[in-house]
């Protein structure tokens, strides 16, 4: 594969961005009419992007021309893309779109076959588990970090309405001693379940923090092993029976941060929510995964999305990507897709080992609004750094609690806000007061639903990790290992030598502790 | 003032930028032992910041010519700092400092102790209320939103630990209904206090969740009177004895986002820590304003943050901050300081009214560590684009619950991870696998503290207060307004109209509203 800048789509591309359009001009009543799609019951608003048909038009080569929608054929039909070519690399396949095919991977690959069936024996696993505890435990921790925490958590937090009458969910992740302490503060130990989820079973910091707990159920005279629950891999130092009340399995081709759909959410989600739920959660995920193989990118959500980013990031030059809910239920949301799109695009060389010569994924950040209006927006109103955004909104909210106020509800307030900011950094507004002054022609989109329920949550998770997926297959990069984890995890361990036992080899580690 | 580039250091930093250190040559023993500053026991190692000491002189050099100490003296003193030269601006005052010191401004100019004994007198009021309800409530929720929101709330979740026995503390700021369902639910609310909290006493959102949480009351049968607390401007709109059990007072020359140490923060912090604890609060923030005003950038610990966070801005290029506490009880501290920063900082025009050139304030964003190294570190390690960070952390836990596991405690564990990934960014690692290839040379920074408790946060958020105070200063603009969060305000309502009455004069805002 070519390197992404030598490709014919992105020297036009390259070319139409010295005259992009200015959104201070062009905004019209006939770009909103028209420059949206929607799909699976989600409308993708894009007027308020930079962008006019040529653009478009070169953008569904460039998807073409990189084989988009075959990339993601080849990933969910289990081809091994997780790979550096000419390099040790991982050499694993992608297949967390296997484990929420609840068809059991019908008329697809044997390796999709295998690993859908094998989804299906933990569901029906967890199933009997969850109907042989019955009611005896009302608090789930579940102790785990990066994707064994932060996806699973954002969907928790996101779906708390839901939630099974009576039963508590919480979370330990950070090494932290802090952490735990504070998680574990008030709890009923005796009604208590630990999932203790890390694929490696050897997550420095997973591991740590289940000896911690454990400590806690000891000293209180309770066994962990009839509290705890394991989520890792087979044949993993935690794949064992004998320490566990009950072991669900993850496998090679789950990568962490798209593992929200495999036991590593599972688990917890469906004690939380519902057996019933979590399945609407699969589904939706699943009825994303199908349409994300759509050939035609203007009608395939999540590649239209991709190719937004791509435009507002290679072409337009912008550093950051902000997402933005206007929905209390996803304060979370933005921290799991934070690591969804950071740590599988934050790369600097390409699936042949060669270094990059253009920028990969944005920093990915966030908050809810109409929290944010209060807050960081000055700056991306009238701040020197342009911040794209994309914006979440729903029609309805979830608890239906509502009330008029001056001729308006609360949610009516929530989605006019969320309309209107879009607006106003598009048009901005001139004045002769130049603290009044708003340039404008900031670009964003939105991306609208109807409620957030557990089906549209599964959509929408899928939706950003095809997102993500769509981006790193055109810049030809490998979404799926994250190597650039590894130097500070080793030096970690060393500077932990130097503080146990001085022994001065690592002189700059050594250095550092001496300001401890 | 002169423009930011037209200074003399300016230019030099310039020149010096283009040959600026490479930390993968230069990071020695020597550099960590002596690029340090500690002051009222806090230690900010700037070794593995892209300096030398042509560069620190520089800075130093910037901080004199642009006279930082003394425009921070100003602002101590009371001078009408918050405006822009030549235009209608807020004209006011900047005294956020003055109410935390509890010698009621002894010694200072006559506006600023009247700042302060106007605080001292809302202090009293406070203590007196708070011994007058006695245990008659067990929970406490705050209405507010932005600055009446997210510095107080961090701070609340930092300080839990140090909690009063029995009672909790809640928080409802967006408009979406959702928020103020899911923190009422499971409420007592004949045991439940509601402070509102909006200086301006109109604000949107506060407005709508004061009225949506008050139904909740009445429905429940009992008067909001009885439970509803007022901190709001003298003379605004909620300044109404008929309709609040108490009032507490703000002034206009204490800014949201540096409200927290007013009785925005006040009142609910201590009901929730204690009276005592508030008052810890208030003196570390003290300490920290009298060290600000120390002459000397090299040994002022904000000013020195500050002129790194420019060098690192202006001179290296780069567009984010990120700042990563190692400490779960942090968990919401850089959101407080997005607020802070990139709605001070986020600006385009100096305080003559005049277009900068230049780059303002960055994006600041961040999470916790441990938890982000497994998440978006990936991108910070071998992204393309270069994240400075400001690492902060603390050499002893807040509870102590802790255990050893394979050699070392969670606290030692913690403390390492921190120090190895300043070390692991500058240094990088050569790698003939591309994939294992670290570029290193990305600057960070430590602060290194004791013990996060209610001195030390005190201090920590003043350090924080003052740094974009100084970068402000620097640039030549007015870190104190936010005419930027107005237009969007203005579109909303508009779009509300449409939404109401489908009127059709807001063009634009109409044919959104047509996707709903």
């Amino acid at each position: 594969m070519h390197p992404f800048p030598e490709t014919a789509s992105f020297k036009r591309l390259a070319e139409l961005a010295k005259e992009a359009p200015d959104l201070t001009k062009s905004m019209a009543t006939e770009r909103i009419d028209k420059l949206f799609l929607e799909q699976l019951g989600m409308k993708l608003l894009f007027a308020t992007e930079r962008v006019d048909e040529a653009i478009l038009a070169d953008l569904e080569h460039l998807a073409k021309e990189r084989g988009a929608a075959l990339q993601m054929r080849a990933m969910q039909s289990g081809e091994v893309i997780n790979r550096i070519e000419g390099y040790e690399s991982e050499e694993r396949r992608v297949l967390h779109t296997a484990v929420r095919d609840l068809s059991g991977g019908k008329g697809l690959s044997p390796p999709v076959q295998e690993a859908s069936q094998a989804a299906l024996t933990e569901l029906n696993k967890l199933k009997s588990f969850l109907e042989h505890i019955g009611d005896r435990f009302t608090d789930l921790v579940q102790v785990g970090i990066g994707g064994s925490d932060l996806g699973p958590r954002s969907l928790y937090l996101a779906l708390q309405r839901y939630g099974v009458k009576g039963r508590r969910v919480h979370f330990i992740s950070n090494v932290d001693p802090d952490d735990a302490a504070l998680a574990m503060k008030d709890l009923d130990l005796r009604k208590t379940l630990v999932v203790v989820v890390s694929k490696s079973g050897s997550t420095l910091e997973t591991a740590t923090n289940e000896a911690l707990v454990a400590s806690f159920f000891t000293q209180a005279g309770l066994k962990p092993k009839e509290h705890f629950i394991a989520v890792t891999g087979k044949g993993s130092p935690m794949d064992d029976p004998a320490k566990y009340l009950a072991s669900f399995y993850i496998w090679d081709y789950i990568g962490g941060r798209y593992s929200a759909t495999s036991m590593v959410g599972g688990v917890m989600l469906a004690f939380g929510l519902g057996y019933e739920q979590w399945l609407e959660i699969l589904k939706g995920a699943h009825e994303m995964d199908q349409h994300a193989l759509t050939e035609n990118p203007h009608q395939n959500l999540p590649l239209l999305a991709a190719l937004l980013g791509i435009w507002n990031r290679n072409f337009l030059g912008h550093h950051t990507c902000a997402v933005i809910p206007y929905s209390q239920a996803l304060t979370r949301f933005p921290a799991h897709l934070q690591q969804l799109d950071m740590e599988s695009n934050g790369k600097s060389i390409d699936r042949h080992g060669r270094a990059v010569s253009f920028a990969t994924g944005p920093i990915i950040w966030g908050e809810v609004g109409t929290n944010g209006q209060h807050s960081f927006y000055q700056s991306i109103h009238q701040g020197t750094t342009v911040v794209p955004i994309e914006f979440l909104g729903f029609r309805h909210s979830q608890y239906g609690k509502d009330i008029e106020f001056e001729g308006s509800s609360c949610q009516q307030k929530l989605i006019a806000n969320l309309l209107a900011q879009s607006l106003a950094l598009a048009t901005g507004q001139k004045s002769s007061n130049p603290n009044k002054n708003f340039a404008g022609n900031r670009p964003t989109s939105i991306l609208l639903m109807e409620k957030l329920d557990p089906h549209t949550m599964g959509k929408l998770l899928a939706y950003y990790e095809h997102k993500v997926a769509f981006q790193g297959m055109i810049w030809g990069i490998n979404s799926f290992d994250q190597e650039g984890v590894q130097l500070g995890k080793k030096l970690a361990l060393s500077v932990l030598d130097e503080m146990k036992n001085r022994k001065g080899t690592f002189v700059l580690g050594e250095a550092m502790r001496r300001h401890l």
